[in-house]
């Protein structure tokens, strides 16, 4: 049994439950977290007791705050002292995504409880669970263009996919705060709670899994209907924001971003798509007309 | 024109009425009604004075109550004496793809009527069909993950295009039995109508095709949308089903999902996910970084 | 600055606003709309002071009534004298196809202003805007498959990936006028407003993102989200359906559509599934199971 300092790992009767520990950081994510949380899918796959995983954060205040871009945080992309400039190094991979990838190939089912503030790559790290619950006050953001830089944890390819296009792109784009009421009528979430039900309701579905299905029959669903249904591969995703990422955590409009987000003032982002869109775009050969 | 025996096929002004037809057997799908409905298919297609197809079920009782495991059903692979190892074979195809891939093919609009139970493969038919609509009394159950088999009949593809992939996790994980109102909320049917009604409101969409519109252009456009905007190709999900019920249908769950099914009691299985899975699980190559 | 004679464009703030502009014509589509709409695409990209573009038709009573058919629409497919056998030569691209396929690569943020009447290309049009907002007295038309052609502007690509199957398949089937109302309840817009408070509503979109976010980020999510979320490409709709429209708008089911659509009769429309599919009909290969 691993040792985790800043999630927690119960099991109990067929179902497991990941919360993220951090309540006095809102369980802002770390390095450390994403190791222990890909750690703990290794355990609860090798498991054969466990039969669906509940993920939720401690506290009623927070599912998860965003990247913790304090020191503690630890070697986050954007205080890298050491930067590289070829992209395929292995360092520029983004976290999120070495975490959402890991989820994705999970044999056991995913089931969010969302326990309250989910933003940046707290509502990114949701899109490949398999099943979202919310409760009632519950926040999302995905205010990645309010920052400077763009969606990551391939969230590019898991969130058109659960929301449809239109959504998508409006909630990316504005980078707004939305509540839970929003995050299911647009699909994000299957269900709102109230914050004392929350985590009833996400034991009931996966009871309902644990009681009545055959482990096998569930994992290779799992697999077929995300792999075959979905279409591609989330790595598509991984593979373009990461070095998005990695470029423009660096840039202008990054520090401009966070400075003004820190100093509560409204930003005054310098950079233009004319002149600093990143080495790598466009990335795509455009098609022809034959 | 065919003799069939376990389907009806009439026609009149333009519409085909495809009508399962074992009401005795809450009209349960065989091989023999697999052949008569691709042959029905055949026909309609072949047929330029049939505009559209509604399909139904005889009865105010069942759409299709899923696979007749009985002898009398015939041939099912649940009750194969002499499997054979080798998963390239043709007789490892599952009968529920052969069907959806053949009505994917179809020149002709496709409208269910879906006049009461639709279970198994009774549910994972009507995917291919173009437009759902639902009698008040109609139940749906992927029941699949409670038998110890998977979802057939290529749905892994369908099924995430109609619903997305939140709900289709949700149905195809609990094998839960759910009602037309929530399959109407989730986007699987149309519109739910009282069961009187049921088959005067796709004449109705049937009319509104063949009184308006070209030919031609119905069926280029059934093609166009589809194949471009699907996206991939449904053959995908037939290629992996086939294979995983073959497998699973001999495995010791899909023993005690049945037996448990028929005894009217609680399920134990036994198969665990680290040591059950097919062998030719994975069957993706795992994209690397880079 | 380019002179446009068939749209306007204006810019204040940050927010371009495309209209269309033939009030006399309810703004239907020709040619020189198309040059000019491409155009100003590529000056509202060049442009960093623009920030998102508003893309709306002049006046209160149509977005675009589709292409225009008469002569003064100059050059449509329809009418051309002189028709080419080869459907790879570049004559045989569809217009509209041009037109979406530019607004796909657009560097910013579209935001459709919905004002009235959109049918044909005027509702095709507008697949490819980020976030689309109708007026109260919209009406849409994927009329097609009453004029003997198929859907265009690659809409086979975009539709079913912002509504689902299930309803691009009953609009482009049945060819019916439905309003804005159901436009908001099937997904294709994001928002229904009176007349009056249509642009204000788009204006406040355009503002939040312009006020708020970097735009090499929205610039960067926009690409991300529709080529990795969206998979494949819109390219692959334009290729079939040029051709599509290229040969069907020359058949004699067009000539019936367009008769009975002038001469306000039911149609009544010669060609056959058996006989009349276009030569390069199925344009796929097969799959084969193995």
């Amino acid at each position: 049994m691993t040792d985790y300092t800043q999630i927690r790992l119960e099991k109990a009767n067929g179902i497991a439950t990941l919360t993220l520990y951090r309540p006095e950081k809102m369980n802002a994510f770390t390095g450390t977290m994403m190791n222990e949380m890909i750690a703990a899918m290794d355990e609860t796959d090798a498991d054969d007791s466990v039969r669906a995983v509940i993920i939720t954060g401690e506290g009623e205040r927070a599912f998860c705050a965003g990247a913790d871009l304090t020191p503690e945080g630890g070697g986050h992309v954007f205080s890298d002292p050491n930067p590289v400039d070829d992209l395929s190094d292995e360092r520029v991979r983004d976290g999120g995504g070495r975490l959402t990838l890991r989820l994705f190939k999970s044999k056991k089912p995913l089931i969010g409880a969302c326990n309250g503030v989910a933003v940046g790559v707290g509502a990114t790290m949701q899109l490949p669970f398999d099943i979202r619950l919310a409760s009632d006050n519950a926040r999302y953001g995905f205010v990645f263009a309010r920052r400077g830089i763009v969606p990551e944890a391939a969230s590019s390819w898991f969130l058109p996919r659960l929301v449809g296009m239109q959504t998508a792109l409006e909630w990316c784009f504005t980078g707004r705060i939305f509540d839970a009421a929003e995050a299911k009528e647009r699909g994000l979430v299957r269900s709102v709670h109230p914050q004392g039900e929350l985590m009833d309701a996400a034991i009931g579905i996966a009871r309902e899994i644990a009681d009545n299905t055959s482990a096998v029959s569930v994992a290779m669903t799992r697999a077929m209907l995300w792999r075959i249904g979905g279409g591609g591969h989330p790595m598509d995703g991984h593979r373009i924001d990461s070095r998005a990422i990695y470029r423009l955590s660096r840039s202008a409009d990054a520090k401009e971003g966070i400075a003004s987000f820190l100093e509560k003032r409204a930003p005054a982002y310098p950079d233009t798509v004319s002149g600093d869109m990143p080495d790598f775009y466009p990335w795509w050969d455009e098609p022809v007309y034959e």
